[in-house]
């Protein structure tokens, strides 16, 4: 069974009632981000429960010394990992000496909301200390996207049975470790701090990276709305600044304290002007207050929706589900900053590290397009382009040479930060991924000149690794890529990956097109790009038409179906339901080797290439892989059910597309692998996403066109979602008998619904029926 | 070049003129030990300079917190590692307040020799110290094979140019960790200790471990041989005592120090006695005198070289080779004790953990089965016995039912202690190297009791985890091995590994043989094994025998060589000499994955497989198998040249053979792999032994016969070694054109020389020429 305790509701993220044991949880779910910032729900009190504090700052790493068994030649000596940073939100409160600890209070009527219409974290609750004094609490919080180096808080609270002395602590605290810390270090060093009455700052620089970070906090205590005027006690300690006001209280009366905090870092400053900067910033958001920067990022949130929400008819917890996944997608990354990226947990915990992987181009990349101004997803697309040097430089590590690249698994500043061999080293699809990414934006976007002047320097580079990287097998009389993990991680070190070989090939094809198609529209920066690249273009594609005309494409002839490998069919024939679910997940209970020889998939990589390359094959082929390689997949990946919605979807499977996505959708609001409090899955939430646009709404690019094809599960009576199209903003609703097409945006859009096609002027809105 | 300092000397090892450089490499090969102790030719006195510290007690051993990157299921938490122990060898000198530090001092006619003959470790210097003071040092040392929990040491010195006071401090220090220590922390705890003039002890405890070693010291001064009367100071620190004798020195005079030690463990007293047992053994040492002890000592070296020697005529730098492998063989397991076993590095240093691989059932049983008696070799098979379920309990773990064993690929104690996936879980083929050692055991000692006792219940857990590893393909329908690292570490997790099958498959057949036999010889204890391991015997034998008929065998019908692996024949087919030699050896300039997918041999399994079942294959097979994997083989593994010695021996490939064992005879006297100051390969030492007797001396056992055919080299004149076979001590001598036999046992032998047949009785000396 699921932990379920969260209320269902279609904005709002909703705990009602204090149980400690959800606490870490709730810690992940309604954490807030603002793309430069990231804050897990931590109480802004004392809290001497169970807790992970998780404040980060993004692109602020720090490279941890690697724990691992046995070295290997090119495994990298750190581990780059996300910082936790300043607690920027702490307050203590205490009230004639007894302090208030949430952890130790009767706390009564709590109520937690995450509001994603309007990003803030709310909480109301009465606490009741040990020696009966009584309190009403209402706590308001938010990082603002408007100005993105800003966290604000409004924090009410009410006597309800006392009056007396009360001591208000604010305070930063940059005295700070990770909790994944391998040798329990700590990260920052001081490197100044100032506390006076109602201000202070702490700044503090990473060992070793020596990324500075500037924290600032000013605050104002009112009673019932009217200031208080008073002069706190400071003091300060290791890295450590705070305020303390006393004042008196009297029953009754509701006291507020405003906190803002501005945290800056070396990316964006020079050093010296660091602290300058957080303390000008800090004083400024006092100066505004908290309703005005509140009401601007409010109204800033509700223009985001506009773009990116989907709204599902009939299906309040799918509702719930969607908008959450958008709010934290739109939380975690908001594409200002190309040194910037997404992790897998984003900024909601420390696991992976906070660093890039292939989820970003494989399943983030299709949402930032659809629902962000197009400098979004350009910045992703930058983001491996500034680091093709490091790729390179890494390829060489392996042994590679002549500007061939190798982009990391694992990054953070292009550097590769895992290693495990067979990942590090073999799970070399990576490279195709991110070319991929580079073929989905110039289709979505129509964007070519991106090609002349960054994407073929990288296509190149990657399609100089995949020639080098197979070899002619004189047994086979074919090329081979030997040794290789897909992304079906439940088989390591295998021949001939389907999906591997498929996506190098496809990559060496495409940079083929892409030359072509430059020397047309842009026949100096190809020249350029040539240069630059040293690339004798006639020799090259004639190994690289060679290698496409005989690589090795793993199949069989009896079942007409992909091989996800050479000796697949050698494995035991079984199927997922076969585990005795006792021993499900099977990577929780199964030694590896027995994982590795089983059939068992964690996420189905032919049907994953069937997704990216599905024009390349028709339905009946689509429908006998996925009902060969659906059985076997035990989907223990997040990132696996999306594609076999979609895919399903698109072969009239339209039950056992809903049942993956239920497996998606809700995946951290209902805990399905009890590891929420670790943070949240983002990048699989780009994957539910697909899931409804692409699955259910059928969307596809098909040679620069939009296409819909939809497949409205039974339980929902419609489906709605917007599609940033080239200047359109097209809001697309699908009943179950027609779709209802409106252009808000300011040029007409073409598109094709079920092999008609349509347009749509600005300002027109189309409802056109299935069955006509 | 290879560093050579070391001169040739048939009985020594000698090192001439002090190079502190060497010095590490010399701690490792001077080293001295007697199956219960190791002790590294670390010096007596100070020295600063660098140095590995290594006293070790075999069987005692820490299970040290894993350093491991990522997780997975069946991985053991602790890496149990050979203890660093008491450092029981201290003296400390100085001379009117002048410390002697050998690091300072300046060393002149420095002289190191390690007596192979009689078991002792020699220095001779002069040291100059910095105020100009000059003294004449000599000192031996040994631990003694007759006592051997007792280490003794006569340290003589003369002042050439001076007179007056001297220090002299002998010392226990148990306060004392590993270099290897992964979080620098210390792994023993001070139990008790006491000291009073001329006498001292310190008891330690094991964390974790809870082993208890009690070290006691006795010693006395003589000043030209005769006591000096004196009482001498005493001191204590944490796990430390001292006694410092203040003594008047004469110019010219003859000092000597006599130190013996005795160091029991937990493994061999009660707790409560080992204090006692300690001090009455130090007294007792005392009392015999070192000229007793050190006679005793060497006389028993002499006897154990009666049955172990091999002499080669004509070749010094191999007759010292091969005697410094017999030398360190014989101090590393004296086979008193079936809870100790052998590590690759025996008590020479950290490296390997002193654990047990399966180096001891693949390469050093057959040198312990002809030069010792015949329960040195059976305590070696009984550790495994002893720990069947301890193998019964690890297949479980990953997944095994029905009492399937799987032996662990590392251990001190019968648990797992290495969490590499690749070798922990899939190198099984170690399980077949236990069930060959029992094979091996018994064709060599006729002792089939042995089997029906102990060796069958191995045999049979060992063939349920086969039968439960392979799984039928119905694909191929064939049986198949999935997933499997051979011993070719260059190649991880492959399908059908043809050594593993093999070995796999073997050890069906040759329990079922097993099972024939005992049924003839002992039908009452065959029953008891089947009742005990719960066998069902006809359901199984049915089973065994329908895999065994049906088990897939990789081969290339084209070469009519035996396949390593499936998709051997994929690589790119190159030879070792086309990697350029700066990128030699491979494990130092490749990534892992270049290794992997490279056709390049760490050591070759199929070569393997053909000499552990050379009776199955014509020579014309070996021929093709040999001509087609040596160019492919790199040999980085110490193990891998002995095979290529004696099959190339076999087919008549003398030249490559010589060139082969030229790698494995002076691997550490010459430190070919500039590794040799972590300690020495004595593993791999028994390989040398087997590539003279089994490859130039050409020696099988076929059917229970003792068989030669010799294939000496043309650089050696002739070739002695001895063989102890079932009552016969037979001292075989191999020239150019004959063999003499002489047995000096007293039962008579017979053996096969080139296709005929003899037999030498007691006391007779046969010589056969060749061709005759």
């Amino acid at each position: 069974m699921y932990d379920k305790y969260l209320e269902t509701n279609e904005w709002k993220i909703i705990e009602r009632g204090w149980d400690a044991a959800n606490h870490p949880k709730s810690e992940s779910i309604f954490s807030l981000g603002n793309g430069r910032m990231g804050q897990r729900a931590n109480f802004e009190e004392d809290y001497s429960g169970k807790s992970l504090q998780g404040s980060y700052i993004a692109g602020v790493y720090y490279p941890d010394k690697t724990r691992v068994g046995w070295w290997k030649n090119g495994y990298p000596e750190y581990f780059a990992k996300v910082l936790n940073s300043v607690n920027w939100i702490g307050l203590r409160l205490a009230f004639a000496g007894q302090k208030l600890d949430l952890h130790t209070a009767k706390i009564t009527d709590f109520y937690r909301e995450l509001n994603m219409r309007e990003g803030y974290l709310l909480r109301t609750f009465t606490a009741e200390l040990a020696d009966g004094k009584q309190l009403k609490v209402e706590a308001t919080r938010f990082l603002s996207i408007v100005e993105d180096e800003i966290g604000a808080i409004r924090y009410r609270f009410t006597p309800l049975n006392f009056s007396g002395e009360a001591k208000i602590t604010s305070y930063l605290d940059f005295d700070v470790k990770n909790e994944d810390s391998n040798y329990d270090e700590k990260f920052w060093e001081e490197v100044a701090k100032s506390v006076a009455p109602k201000k202070g700052d702490v700044t503090a620089r990473t060992k070793k990276t020596g990324f500075v970070v500037s924290a600032a906090m000013r605050y104002e205590l009112l009673e019932n709305g009217k200031l208080i005027a008073h002069t706190p006690e400071t003091a300060e300690r290791h890295s450590y600044v705070e305020n303390v006001a006393s004042i008196p209280l009297k029953q009754g009366s509701t006291y507020t304290i405003h906190k803002f905090a501005a945290v800056v870092s070396s990316l964006n400053y020079a050093e010296t002007e660091l602290l300058a900067a957080a303390n000008q910033k800090a004083e400024a958001a006092l100066k505004a207050g908290f309703e005005k920067l509140f009401n601007e990022h409010a109204a800033a949130w509700i223009a985001k929706w506009s773009s990116s929400d989907i709204i599902i008819d009939g299906d309040p917890e799918a509702q719930q589900g969607i908008r959450f996944n958008i709010f934290q997608l739109n939380q975690t990354f908001t594409g200002v900053d190309a040194r910037l990226n997404i992790g897998p947990k984003g900024f909601t915990g420390e696991k992976y590290g906070g660093s890039t992987y292939w989820d970003t181009e494989a399943y983030c990349l299709p949402f930032y397009l659809a629902s962000s101004e197009s400098h979004v997803a350009r910045n992703l697309l930058l983001y491996r382009y500034k680091q093709l040097g490091k790729a390179i430089e890494n390829a060489e590590k392996l042994g590679f040479t002549n500007g061939a690249a190798l982009y990391p698994m694992v990054t953070m500043n292009g550097e590769e930060c895992h290693n495990e061999w067979e990942i590090t080293f073999e799970e070399i699809h990576r490279n195709g991924a991110i070319a991929y990414a580079i073929f989905n934006y110039v289709r979505h976007t129509g964007d070519r000149e991106y090609l002349a002047d960054y994407g073929l320097e990288v296509l190149i580079a990657i399609c100089r690794f995949w020639t080098q990287r197979v070899n002619w097998s004189a047994a086979k009389e074919k090329f081979v890529m030997l040794g290789v993990t897909g992304p079906n991680e439940y088989e390591n070190n295998v021949n001939n990956n389907w999906y591997t070989n498929k996506i190098a090939i496809w990559t060496l094809e495409w940079t083929i097109e892409v030359i072509a198609l430059l020397r047309e529209e842009f026949p100096e920066k190809l020249a350029d790009v040539f240069a630059r690249t040293n690339f004798q273009e006639a020799e090259k594609i004639k190994k690289w038409t060679h290698i496409i005309q005989n690589m090795y494409s793993p199949y069989d002839p009896e079942r007409q179906v992909f091989l996800q490998q050479e000796g697949f069919l050698d494995k035991e024939q079984l199927n997922a339901t076969d585990i005795n679910p006792a021993e499900r997940p099977i990577n929780q209970h199964w030694s590896w080797d027995r994982i590795l020889r089983s059939i068992f998939i964690k996420q189905a990589d032919v049907l994953q290439g069937m997704y990216f390359f599905e024009h390349h094959y028709d339905k009946a082929s689509l429908r006998r892989n996925f009902d060969f390689y659906e059985p076997k997949t035990v989907h223990e990946s997040s990132l696996s059910p999306c594609v076999h919605v979609i895919l399903a979807s698109r072969i009239g499977y339209q039950d056992k597309a809903y049942e993956m996505y239920l497996r998606t959708a809700r995946l951290d609001l209902d805990d399905y692998n009890h590891e929420v409090h670790e943070g949240l899955h983002i990048t699989s939430m780009a994957g539910t996403w697909m899931s409804v646009v692409q699955g259910f709404g059928g969307m596809r690019i098909i040679k620069s066109k939009l296409h819909f094809e939809p497949a409205l599960p039974e339980q929902w009576k419609k489906l709605t979602f917007t599609i940033l199209w080239r200047g359109a903003r097209l809001v697309i609703t699908i009943f179950k008998d027609r779709m209802e097409v409106a252009n808000h945006g300011n040029q007409t859009a073409e598109f094709g619904l079920l092999a008609r096609l349509f347009s749509v002027a600005a300002g027109e809105n189309k409802l056109i029926p299935f069955n006509e």
